[in-house]
């Protein structure tokens, strides 16, 4: 188990909440919605403050059940020895507040290891998320020969799940993000009624999850003609250019620097509105961001998304994603789907 | 607007986080994922920090916008007049003690006010409500039409979503649980790849939304022949007791004892392990629980549901499932899809 890794590297107490962040640790993933689970992690004893009614087969560590009609943070925070506590980032307020109100003296402060911990894939990991790639690829062709002229961006958007279980997939790893016309210059466009005509630029976002892993790739197309002539070589050209920056010991802001630049100095700087990157594993957003700010540095078992855009408000956006691998010697691009133009015809 | 009417309520500055709440208040959705959103809620000023990654056309709200290399906590801080500042239960610890850090005077407690003002539901969101619920009722009908011997529970789930959309609702409401056999007696089963056999139960709890606003309903099969014969009867009339018992004024409390006693009286108590139902809304599951250790009363207007289950390790379990709408003289249904034994025979 990876918490078990992870316990020989902590300093104080971690407390983690978060569903995610624990199915990753222990390999078991818990649905609690709304009501409390926490993993707290010491460097001698490992317990998992558990519902009664979420079933589970863990044996080896130990489980702390409580009821509905049970104050689980008052348990926890009398299993608590020390005077720090490290909690997740995404701990909610209302457990958070109560504890700070059982243990007034107790200083708490946010854990930044296990996201360390994660950000790099062990072998297994990266097997997997290879094949959700590959499974991505292959269905990014299917959604491509799906299109046709006055379809609804929604009505391909609901085809993509599908796409997805027949391939192999278990579940789309994010809602995917299929957006027409002008609703490609809105890097987070949902789906909706706009139907498809000539000319229009096509943004398919979208991502699987196989076995745990996620995948995220996006490709920009073009209906019948390019109505953003220039923009798509440059994001492409900028797509590129962080790829090439990807290797052991390069700050993420500099591979973020790579892709900007390109695009500034094409004269559409103001309108590349996001991050480069963000980190991917078994959630589709993990640490870390490939941003101007971040500052982290690029270690060999790292993924994260390349993914420039341009988008000018009411006329269009264009974004070319890939995810890639940090390696000993560079990185791999585990997105293997053309970026060369594409404008389709209809069928 | 919603926190127009809201804002006349309030006696302390309110900071709402939380997308969901965010959307519902003012009527837009920001998928923001990691970064920071925030709707400070004061009596003579409403403010929306707000990335400029993501669009809006609000005008009557104050926008505050800053980008990726900024600190939008920073800036809320210095926002804050008062020595007390409500938060939202679902904040992030991340963003919460960087702002205490920042006000280390700062009382902050956790809102209450939104959650009760969302739990009544106007005209508009019950008519909505009504409309979700009774595409639920058809896509159920489809879905049993749908089961077939040797088929895995994955296979059905990964139907229902085109089901949905093809009966004019935009997407599920939560991933829906399709669970055969003993999987049935885990409450939270996840469909996975068990095929469907002769005796075998079946559990499927759906929902979809419908112009923003949810639906949740659960209904129990048996293939064949019915293998948990008392088991079925007792579910329904707890649900039915449940039901019978909602008007204005009734502690939520006493719902769930309803449909408790039923259950505990036929001896099967220790296997009805989660609380009668939960409020329900824009979002599946929101405030409040029809628990046994809730403190809210029925009020004109709630939605939750009723969701009685018994489920017995090994062997396999039984929920029915409706939401009710809390009416002035009691409560009126809002599914209408046939609670009788079903034995499904193959086509």
């Amino acid at each position: 188990m990876k918490i078990h890794q992870l316990q020989t590297h902590i300093l104080h107490p971690i407390l983690i909440t978060d569903e995610s962040m624990i199915a990753y640790l222990i390999h078991q993933r818990f649905h609690v919605s709304e009501r409390f689970i926490g993993l707290l992690i010491k460097k001698d004893a490992i317990k998992l403050y558990l519902n009664n009614l979420f079933p589970t087969t863990l044996t080896d560590i130990e489980i702390i059940r409580f009821d509905d009609t049970e104050d689980p943070i008052k348990m926890l925070q009398h299993d608590l020895k020390s005077d720090i506590l490290y909690v997740d980032k995404n701990m909610h307020a209302g457990f958070l507040i109560k504890l700070m109100k059982y243990a007034p003296l107790l200083n708490i402060e946010i854990d930044e290891t296990c996201d360390k911990f994660r950000s790099i894939k062990d072998n297994y990991e990266i097997d997997l998320m290879r094949q959700a790639s590959l499974i991505n690829d292959q269905a990014m062709e299917r959604v491509k020969l799906s299109i046709k002229e006055g379809m609804t961006e929604l009505e391909l958007a609901t085809m993509i799940p599908s796409i997805f279980h027949s391939l192999g997939a278990q579940s789309t790893s994010f809602t995917p993000i299929v957006a027409f016309g002008q609703n490609t210059s809105d890097p987070h466009a949902m789906p909706g009624d706009t139907k498809l005509e000539k000319g229009m630029p096509i943004i398919v976002d979208m991502g699987c999850v196989y076995e745990g892993y996620c995948s995220d790739m996006t490709r920009s197309f073009f209906f019948q003609n390019n109505s953003l002539n220039d923009i798509y070589d440059v994001v492409k050209r900028a797509n590129m250019a962080a790829i090439k920056m990807v290797k052991p010991g390069v700050p993420l802001k500099e591979i973020d620097h790579a892709a900007r630049s390109v695009i500034k100095d094409a004269g559409y700087g103001e309108y590349f509105i996001h991050r480069t990157g963000h980190g991917i594993g078994q959630e589709v957003h993990e640490p870390y961001d490939v941003s101007s700010t971040s500052e982290h540095i690029a270690q060999v078992g790292m993924i994260f998304s390349i993914e420039p855009g341009i988008y000018i408000p009411n006329k269009g956006g264009i974004r070319i994603e890939d995810l890639v691998l940090v390696t000993e010697s560079g990185c791999e691009v585990l997105n293997h789907y053309t970026k060369d133009l594409q404008i389709l015809k209809d069928a």
